[in-house]
């Protein structure tokens, strides 16, 4: 049960000791380590931490309070900021009729083989099929065509949380690639690109707010390679995370500048100042429940899931530690009391007054589920009016005056969030290997690094490694050319090519 | 344009014919009347209020942000209610595989004809046809069986905030009747019935806030007949709404108890605490979209929406009126001055500053968009540091000291917000008819009235009087059974069967 991963020792403490042997009854614990199988791990934590319920229908996973709390914390940061820019939120229906879907050839080509199609209702065929929305670009642009007529009516800034489907039929994983997923996706029309420009990046910042502040995650602000943009946009801007145990790049959330391909195909125009006829630029952006996948992988250790406290629904547990002849009343009051005043104090915090089982019991179960800080409160204790807090990222353990509760409280859970940030980049940066050669290239991808690449930025380029790399594993792919780029010495030359290079890339496998 | 509901006289003044004529150029206005030609009215008024728009596929209808703003206050007040009872969010999938949606057959029989099927995904037939969830509980009740071992899980209360599809053939509605809804879904089970049945008032309660605290529309609160309650459930309680103008009543939202049954169909049972194994007591709720149809239907006039203030997602907007010789930048300057003000006191408020319009054009404009206030500024009001303020309920206008603008706005929104309410319930009240005889009903039906009858509460008199009653403007039937009873005088009969009467409810046609 060590966390192997943060490296530290196992508790051998009198309760660490109790907690294997209920775990040995109980079957509470994880059958799969993180580090030898990544994947096992990862469907058994999000099933014993209570977050994911597998379903009977496959690629499709049922979301649990522990999951919608992280959600709807994300939520409101997000919509609250978006409010603030004066987006407004809609709701496009969940259906759209064949023709409007397929008005936009590259976009459609990108999403057709994942369309699920409605030809029934009851025990009647439909006249047409109707498909189910894979993203909602075709379904909103007919309507904005409608509502834009002169430059008064720009920017239109739309945002809408809802689901979509896509029938994706290679390796279902909760969270990171599933066939309904949860998301917002905003779209928005401007009479400038320098607004739509604008908008990317203020969006995009966002989206690395969400990971790095909220989730704990980080992240490397950028731009995707032509082949890996958004079908049917101009340009895509991505947060890319990266799985450590995998070696895989995520594309964590994006932003795009569609330009003005969607407002030629739907005739998206208005009349200028000048009293001139012109066609929109349009941004689309969206980010998923992918996100709280991405966090599980980063943060979970051997022991179950590990929350951070900002988003964690539950932040603080209490459990009471009562011994044979001490004053068990007294040690629960004392629970109960503790919970009230960290309530009062703004904390999302439960007491565990349940009786049927041990202390070391609950202790594995909050472990798994991940709560950040766990209180004890036993016979010592209570004589000395402390608590014993224990953190759920590093096991660290101390004790703490009744009377500094939550002034300590409020240190320690701030401490957990940050250390779970600076670990996690620590992980990640100790991934990154900076190569110039393609032996170079092909020595770090199968050690699994996050490839940092002079690249000469050609389309054929990339084709060429992603044939080269082909097999088990998936092929190598650019991740994205990060804005934040190193220095390139005069005469650098592309790692693949051997041409010029023009920029340093992120390369890697991806989920 | 006056607004013949209230009784009004139209506005004679200089702004009053400006606007009309302004109207007639740009077509703003409504071509139909709320008393003349209630449905065109609705579908108009919905439309030109920019709430709704008519959507490709039939039945399903784009929301825009005026309508998601009032969902998102909704949503705010019931997710907070909930989420203090213990309640917690989580999202199940939208597909529902066939063999668990059949299961209870009272229920599917219910739900089947207006199920729509998903048979394709890309270009390939699915093995099995995966339906599209038309309400949750065959979805989630598989796993409240996998969930639910001891009494200790118990209660389990989920709710999911999601779309649903009923592919419904007849009238389609805006917000009233449409294939695609938003709607929350409660689903708890409890140990014992006392539980269930408390709990069912209890969101009972919170609709009856939804639709009188923050929509000002009247609701009664009561049981539904055997005959209308839910599909396979134990008892369904409501809050029953009436639209005068068609004389037809709306089920506002519906709190059910569903008893044992579902838990019997799919084996949901704990042991209790004697370590007997026993069955759990369910209940199901909803609230839908269909609250902010009732919303517009109840409030809105010939001139438009009207919006109450606790849910419109503006509440007053501000108008410069400027005159030929007068100070116009200064007139200007005082709007935008007003409302920083008004914003720091946490009015929603926004100033409508286009010069391509006249105030008359923008008068007519945001009425139709139902602002609950106007606030005019011209040259007087700036002369006497003053502004002018107009209510869209009922066309008051009174000139309100700068120095005491916050405090008059906030008196101002509470009185129409109050005022809305008790407009409405005096006209849903004088539609209220209390019947006695065959007779009388029929008279009464024919007058649009909401009957009151006395009643043997026999589901074959129910039928029967469904059958007697068909036709075009489609069968009477029970609304609900009020929770508040009118004494019953011994000896008093039912007015369909000539049997003794247990009870006075509610009948009339219904949406």
């Amino acid at each position: 049960m060590a966390n192997t991963n943060e490296g530290k020792a196992k508790s051998t403490s009198k309760s660490g000791g109790k907690k294997k042997e209920v775990k040995k009854e109980t079957g509470l614990g994880l059958s799969f380590k993180k580090d030898e199988n990544f994947g096992e791990w990862y469907s058994e934590v999000v099933v014993n931490g209570e977050m994911i319920e597998y379903y009977d229908i496959s690629g499709c996973y049922i979301l649990r309070p522990t999951t919608m709390a992280i959600w709807d914390i994300l939520k409101d940061f997000f919509d609250d900021k978006i409010k603030k820019m004066k987006i407004k939120n809609c709701y496009f229906p969940l259906f759209v009729s064949p023709g409007v879907l397929e008005k936009e050839k590259d976009h459609i080509e990108g999403f057709a083989p994942e369309v699920a199609w409605v030809t029934k209702s009851g025990k009647s065929d439909l006249e047409v099929p109707i498909a189910i929305r894979p993203t909602s670009e075709t379904v909103m642009y007919p309507y904005f065509s409608k509502w834009i007529r002169g430059h008064r009516d720009l920017p239109l800034r739309l945002n809408q949380w809802c689901n979509v489907v896509r029938w994706e039929f290679s390796n279902p994983t909760p969270f990171i690639r599933s066939r309904e997923f949860l998301w917002q996706e905003g779209h928005t029309a401007f009479a400038t690109q320098a607004e739509a420009d604008a908008e990317v990046l203020e969006i995009l910042e966002l989206y690395r707010q969400v990971y790095e502040d909220y989730l704990a995650v980080p992240v490397v602000k950028g731009k995707k390679s032509e082949l890996e943009k958004f079908a049917g946009g101009y340009y895509t801007t991505s947060v890319e995370a990266f799985i450590p145990n995998t070696g895989r790049g995520v594309q964590g959330a994006t932003s795009h500048c569609l330009g003005q391909n969607f407002a030629n195909m739907f005739d998206i125009s208005f009349e200028n100042e000048k009293g001139e006829r012109a066609k929109v630029w349009q941004n689309s952006w969206a980010y998923s429940t992918r996100t709280i996948g991405v966090m599980v992988m980063t943060h979970g250790d051997d022991k179950g899931l590990v929350l951070p406290p900002k988003v964690a629904d539950l932040q603080i547990v209490v459990v009471p530690v009562p011994f044979k002849d001490a004053d068990t009343q007294g040690i629960f009051d004392a629970c109960t009391a503790t919970v009230n005043t960290l309530i009062d104090a703004g904390f999302r915090v439960e007491a565990d007054l349940r009786d049927n089982y041990s202390p070391g019991w609950k202790y594995s179960q909050w472990e798994m589920k991940g709560v950040p800080l766990r209180i004890e409160i036993g016979p010592k204790d209570l004589a000395k009016s402390q608590v014993r807090a224990v953190r759920r990222d590093n096991s660290a353990k101390m004790d703490i005056p009744m009377a500094d509760l939550v002034e300590q409280m409020k240190v320690l859970l701030d401490e957990i969030q940050k250390n779970l940030f600076e670990v996690a980049k620590q992980k990640r940066d100790a991934c990154v290997q900076v190569i110039k050669t393609w032996d170079e290239f092909v020595d770090a991808l199968a050690h699994k690094k996050l490839i940092l690449a002079p690249w000469c930025d050609e389309e054929e380029v990339e084709k060429d490694v992603k044939a080269r790399t082909k097999g088990e594993m998936g092929a190598a792919k650019t991740l994205c050319t990060p804005f934040d780029q190193p220095e390139m010495e005069e005469g650098t030359l592309c790692f693949a090519s051997g041409k010029p290079a023009t920029k340093w890339t992120y390369w890697g496998r991806s989920y």
